[in-house]
């Protein structure tokens, strides 16, 4: 069969449609629905993208990238015009000679396999549209989300909260997440913590092997009432977004998983005055409910797999050959994807609320200062 | 603010639209993208309504209901015409009286308080258009999803994985989800294990509380090549599609949340031969990679909270004199949620699918018998 | 083939669903994007319904229906909720013996041959899902946005202009159209032509043929800046909505198709100042510039088809035979579809632009009364 | 106000995004939905690029661009791969110093008086994002368009019916369409006519004035069945299409405007079998019914308005300083559209059915030769 290819845009208002391989030419993104008069600046988007680049630390790959973004439409004079952004980064460190042995052999754990029985023809250098360089437009995009969430007052945070079976069992407050993550190569907000999680990856990492963790993300500032009843409620809009991003095999809101064990006289956060707004004594709904926000913080939980990639060998299949083989991945990997998941979560996050507010009407351009 | 009303629309070329509030004249849904020639009777829908009921056992609600569908529209001599079809159900039981008291008074967990912040004017009869009534619609689209998908070889299962506490800790074959799972309320598909479920539902129903649990559906003979790249990812589908159901706080696919703590080497399923064909020798990505179904059972699991109705007196708001209060919810509810969400994930799962289906251009209509 | 099903769904924040065909249980609609708190009851639904009614006078055809709508969901104490409103007409006086002699063969200038090729399984009885009767939905949908409109001061008008080649020559003022086009069966906004009209629309009629003509209609009170750049403009979806009525063969905006034959000089409007506000000289460009309106009123025209259903005998094949055959249609027929085209334009222009100003945010519920 | 920006997105299988403004770095397209597999290479898109180009005739404005396509995704070894093709084209020629006159005068008949009201930042440089400059990117997409229905047999053509008063009268067989249409400045398919047609083009462009005209576009071999009902039928879908490009003023399907002075028996298309293929006699409808194609030639007909920069005073209003004032445009401009309309709607009829093939199923890969 040959596969039709389409599922690259997302949004309803705020609408970005990625593009690009990992051994292409370039990608990037094209964002449509930002307002007119955002003041924005290609250093605005390159510090998110400062942030996923790889090459960076012991627990990412090596694959060296400047990843300079190139804003081609939309902005005049240092701010958005409405009409559609452009930004484009290109591939340079791409060296695709090392995935000529997997063209013919699907990686387990890797889209490599699905993308073949759908498609037929295959970019497969490096995962091609698969790979995780396509989170470069997601980021991208996501920068200019945040600029609009910050002018309204909202403010995006992420963490790893566990990797290779390491946790931050306490609460993590705000502040922790602001002050430690951006700090240690994990992003987990307790930096004692972080040194025990980079500890175990590398130590599964000289062992050919990858590790698994959970990130959070959360959303402080958004007011009640972004979300809409039945199927675009907000938290299924997010569920979209997060189970999007490669590797992410679970979403939960709030408490998550834990309400399978709770009663609904613990489940249920009461709703009180304080100083005269109404709201919740507690936040275990994670801002939401009925689908939409109730002005307590957003808190997000993703479950990251184990990279994929790992040089431990592996049994697959030769296509060509139509015979079973084992595949042993050289190069190196990131050991745990968490800590660069994190901006990508935050992106998607971002995206999903900017979206929402501006369906909503409320967002305030006002605060950008000048008329627009 | 007086809140827009949009997100009752759902799917992309098999597109579901709901209406209908818990207490006004009727619910339902139109589905349009069916094809023509579908064999399609009202009681292909009945019995998938008949399954989400209330009334039917100790464990569900005792709101009286013949939830009789009717098609208005897109059906010719037992046929479909590939014009929308208008499922329509008229409420019956609806008795708006036992709400009088929550109209000013928020109920704790529930969609109350953010609909009255977004909307303003608000149909709070029985949480209105925030009811659980709502997947009427849900499942009656759901149940000619189900036929298409058959036509196709494709079959939906599911069952109540976990309530109260309890949990199926073994691994549960797909034999016994048929036989077992619609033979006891908790829709449990271990019949022991389902007993001690229920008596732990109802002991918490007796001290006024609910409870949570986990619900697990899975679709078998799902082609390889299904959901698209990068955003319209079929997991992320139906993540959206689970996490749009009341009371649903988590989604997992395949191991899930339990991907935090393995290793790539254990994480990753690795490709084989088997009779020739190729494909995975475990099924930890559950059906799902990159995206796109690989051809192994697609699984599916759901967290669902506790029922935010209970009868313990809870702390709210009473929004009219703008003072906190005490809320004492009268009458019955369902103790615990998890057997009815059981066909309204089904439902969503048979929806996504079969959109996937309809996208991919593989619906084999030459199966229905007949010209079509 | 078996055909699908889809492109019942129309707009973007304020979307419909139409559904039902001729001879089937209902047609009807469900209108979702309607703000919380309009002030909305069925006679404001009914008014509209009762003009696009068949069996009104001469020139239209004599099918008794009432067609009394019923709202099943999304109002609330006399006022919208932001939930859906779904809202069913009952189908009556159809009568399906008449059409048998087309079950096999299609009528000329009908979709009956391209439904048969495409669907296979048709609902031939009046036209099926391609019938007239489809616009019950849209006017009643229409109704709604008109009511949201008359809250934001736009004023929508509509007139024949021109039937079996009698034409209002001279220009036509808004006043005309408000004073006279209701008060004569080819809603004709000057009462000569009208009388004119009338009489070579029925002098045609008696010899079994039929006549076309031209539907104008505008909208008063448009604010500047709604429509969008590029695809989105308002003039394009504007053309979308006229061309997706059935008979419907040209839309011009403006001077339309004469602007062919004017000379830049001539056709563009100068800017002006007028009391302190800049607007246009003249609207030769009918209030859309660039796909943006301007504040000038929105003028669009429509050119009719005669009915495609007339007495005198036509060639056709007979499917079941296979072989060219003559169509002798009985019954009585519109003569003329103008006058009930006029209130389905103005409902399509509607949904139109109540679906721009809900997409600009510039809807002002404060007018409606009440919080909300 | 500040405006928000959304527009720049069509389809819905194959999806084109345009981005980029006149004078801005750069202007293109993201097209997703096209198959893995079908052969493409930079030319095929370079020769449509190449007939929209500027500064090739008399008749056209004399800007210089080499308009250099460069494709940044979605292909590899020759071969698309079904992920986003991003196509960019370099500005070059831009001069904007020719423009500062009209930053604060909004010229008549163009965008920059709307667009001023609604986004209140506007890049004014050469019309910025309303300028003809946008059309690359629909040009772009629309020749992978062509590639993609020519592999299923379907050719369009386009021509200049109309210029400046002069009219080619008699029918226009195809042949001549192909033949003639790219041998003249003006893409008249007729070389006498054309002649006639330049000479009044450049007789008003000498006086400063400029003139309109009307383009066909045709699409050849056709399957029936595309096209859905209601409200996505094929004919609304090209309305859509065509009224989106700047300076369509109406649009016609087959007869259009003609239509309101047939009758019934002149208007109908009779049914006739030929070869044993049931199809129509004459081809009044162009090609549609009912909004879905019956197989024979789609016909549609675009009234262009002149050439709103003219070099002829003109009033506007000078915003800054709040005064009337008087506009006299430097420079040379396109005295007449259409030779240049003529690709672009081409482009648009392209995608427009291709995107309905697509959503049909009916694309044809095999004939791609090769696997895929």
């Amino acid at each position: 069969m040959v596969g039709e290819g389409v599922g690259s845009v997302f949004g309803r208002k705020l609408r970005v449609m990625t593009f690009g391989e990992s051994h292409g030419p370039a990608v990037g993104v094209v964002l449509e629905g930002v307002p007119a008069g955002l003041p924005l600046a290609e250093q605005d988007i390159q510090r998110e993208l400062d942030r996923r680049r790889p090459g960076q630390s012991p627990v990412s790959s090596p694959r060296v990238e400047r990843d300079r973004v190139e804003i081609l439409s939309g902005l005049f004079e240092g701010k958005t015009t409405g009409a559609p952004l452009c930004l484009v980064v290109w591939n340079e460190g791409a060296d695709p000679s090392s995935y000529e042995q997997v063209r013919t052999r699907p990686r387990p754990g890797h889209a490599d396999l699905p993308y073949l029985l759908k498609y037929g023809h295959v970019d497969w250098r490096g995962g091609g549209r698969s790979s995780g360089r396509e989170t470069v437009g997601r980021v991208a995009a996501g920068a200019v989300a945040k600029k609009l969430l910050s002018s309204c007052g909202v403010e995006i945070l992420g963490h790893t909260l566990e990797a290779a079976g390491v946790r931050v069992e306490r609460e993590v407050e705000d502040r922790e997440i602001r002050e430690n993550a951006e700090r240690n190569p994990m992003r987990c907000a307790d930096p004692e913590v972080a040194r025990r999680m980079e500890e175990e990856v590398l130590s599964a990492a000289r062992r050919g092997d990858s590790t698994g963790g959970v990130v959070e993300v959360r959303a402080l500032g958004v007011p009640p009432g972004l979300g809409d009843p039945v199927f675009d409620k907000l938290d299924a809009d997010i569920a979209h977004a997060m189970m999007s991003i490669g590797g992410v095999k679970a979403v939960e809101i709030g408490e998550g998983t834990r309400f399978a064990r709770m009663r609904g006289s613990e489940a249920n956060d009461v709703i009180v005055l304080r100083d005269g707004r109404i709201t919740l004594l507690t936040n275990r709904c994670g801002g939401i409910l009925g689908g939409i926000s109730v002005g307590t913080p957003i808190v997000v939980r993703l479950t990251v797999k184990p990279t994929p990639s790992i040089s431990l060998p592996q049994r697959t299949v030769d296509l060509e050959r139509g015979e079973e083989t084992v595949l042993e991945l050289r190069g190196r990997f990131d050991p745990n994807l968490c800590p660069r998941v994190v901006p990508v979560a935050e992106a998607m996050l971002a995206l999903v609320l900017a979206d929402h507010l501006l369906l909503s009407g409320r967002l305030n351009p006002d605060r950008w200062g000048g008329k627009g």
